[in-house]
């Protein structure tokens, strides 16, 4: 298990997640927090085709890395996808991840609800931090306005907060 | 120091040293090596504006990592370059660790040489592996044609089998 807190927003594809995840990691960047966030994806290119790390990758390098003053890359082919706990343990540095996805795995979540969308949570309520939903749900887990990044990143916070007492 | 075996491709610009690299990359993988690229840079880009994994680094995250069935990416903002010492210690599972430029580290060196570009050698002679070059260079180091790209992987080969004894 990761020694830094792990956070993971889930919700059902166009509820507005990335969106919403932009708005609270501004906010949390504000309070100070230095943010890691790790996305789950079916497939992705992330490198441009002839820059030479691509050039490396296509000649048959299994892992390429880009090294300049400000920022660090590296692009590693796998046999089998990673778990968010070995993805975690590549991070470091941080004071807290947040994920993007990973809906199967035991991390506390808050769940993104938009009711055009959806007609039940992803979730189980005692996985949950919090919800940002457009509706009022009458659960016993806190619940934001989807818009509401305050909210979201104060929760957020006391979640930390606790998390570094344990 | 990395317990995997480092070797560093070094030239003057112009040489055509990502060329060689991807040949020499071809070759060890085809003798069944897994290898790592290191590549310094000034500065890059590597993400797509509008990915998602791009809008979390524009929002603020110091890192950013994307994960899929078949491959893992990492980018972090960073306050100071990192050493090819820190660099190699983010790396495992392969059997040698390539790097593009690195001239001032210390490892081992492969020099590509072009007359037309250079008059005189960036390394000591007593850090290099092998030079691949255009015309013959009378030094106590085995030279290489430039294209003579399984002649360097053979090379490459010897290092790592010795490194192995150590």
């Amino acid at each position: 298990m990761s020694h830094i807190p792990i956070i993971s927003f889930v919700a059902k594809s166009g509820t507005g997640k990335t969106t919403l995840l932009e708005k609270v990691i501004k906010e949390l960047k504000n309070r100070g927090l230095r943010i890691a966030v790790i996305k789950h994806a079916h497939e992705f290119e992330i490198d441009h085709p002839g820059k030479d790390s691509w050039r490396h990758a296509q000649a048959g390098a299994d892992i390429v890395a880009v090294s300049s003053e400000d920022k660090f890359a590296l692009i590693e082919k796998r046999q089998k996808e990673m778990t968010l706990d070995e993805i975690a343990s590549r991070i470091s540095g941080v004071d807290l991840i947040l994920t993007e996805g990973f809906k199967k795995e035991k991390t506390p979540k808050i769940e993104v609800f938009r009711s055009e969308v959806s007609s039940q949570l992803l979730s189980k309520p005692e996985e949950l931090i919090a919800i940002a939903s457009d509706v009022r749900l009458d659960l016993e887990v806190p619940c934001y306005d989807i818009n509401d990044a305050s909210g979201i990143a104060g929760e957020i916070q006391n979640y930390i907060s606790n998390f570094s007492m344990n």
